[in-house]
């Protein structure tokens, strides 16, 4: 088989080992643990789903790409909780070399592809990233508020800790961001959340 | 909040159920069994990134959607393992049903949207439908060989079972069934897939 190949489908069987980087977020219906293949997958149909409400008009192709391979990085660095103040300063350096690592078992074409596309939606500068960043805070804000905020209840975390990383989520659309405004006002007022 | 946005928002939480239908791959490692989810975002990857060997010229975005939501009718009707012949045969009015009452959250454009993308996979037809179908069996086939074939031992499945369902991968790629007949001869060589 040809090298080009052989490196495709050797990233592909990697990845394979995302499903086993779990999150801080529980699924519906008071499930278990999230792991970061499904939350990927979610983000990407979302994106789809709700593209009317993008802020800019979006490549949606694009964006579903950055849903799917924005974790990918944790398979060798590990999920780092939004809320995790310690981890969270290591957070770049970890990934940045997770990056090359992983990134580096494609042919160099599609390794440059692939981290260009990761770097864009770090940098949180275009319609899409800015998209893709929403659906990242949305998608477990929708889970958590079904289990009536037991993952926020859990790590004692502040409204102004949700609200700091939330408001970033206007910047890819006003208007789901009201919806996130909506849900952390009423887990506010249930309790769920520290005022 | 507006009648559509609210349908939406009920259908992206409804989908967290795929999470808990599980199939009857295993993930690498000699993992556990893999769920609908993370199968669906793996093929959505690898379609990507295996785009350049697609027979004929594919719209990447359409498949990869086509990927991602393809399984979404199991919530309702259950996943129906590809050699089980005695579900095989309820499974296209069972995943009916489920199609009719899972998409009628949505509001009706979006409802037709999905459910024509379901239907086109389904059929077998279009350039897309044959690529999602090649990564809808690639896919698991990579992670049961990465194990030595232990999916086909535990269910003492036959290589004319596996070629009966795999043949049809060509029309999708022919260069990766290719790949997929090599896998397979060299399972049969080792004994993991009965001649």
């Amino acid at each position: 088989m040809e090298e080009r190949l052989q490196r495709q489908l050797e990233f592909a069987l990697t990845i394979d080992k995302e499903k086993n980087i779990f999150r801080q977020t529980h699924l519906s219906g008071h499930g278990r643990n999230e792991n970061d293949a499904e939350h990927a997958w979610h983000m990407a149909v979302m994106a789809y789903l709700l593209r009317e409400y993008a802020n800019e008009k979006v490549d949606i192709a694009k964006v579903m790409l950055m849903c799917l391979i924005h974790d990918i990085v944790e398979i060798e660095a590990g999920d780092t909780y939004a809320y995790d103040t310690e981890n969270l300063m290591t957070q770049k350096a970890r990934e940045d070399a997770a990056k090359e690592k992983l990134y580096s078992i494609l042919p160099e074409d599609q390794k440059r592809e692939f981290i260009a596309l990761f770097d864009e939606f770090e940098a949180y500068e275009t319609p899409e990233a800015k998209f893709a960043h929403t659906m990242d805070n949305l998608q477990p804000l929708l889970l958590n508020n079904s289990n009536g905020g037991g993952d926020w209840k859990e790590h004692q975390v502040s409204a102004e800790q949700v609200y700091g990383r939330q408001t970033r989520s206007r910047e890819g659309s006003e208007r789901l961001f009201e919806v996130i405004d909506t849900i952390l006002q009423e887990n506010i007022k249930k309790g769920s959340l520290k005022a």
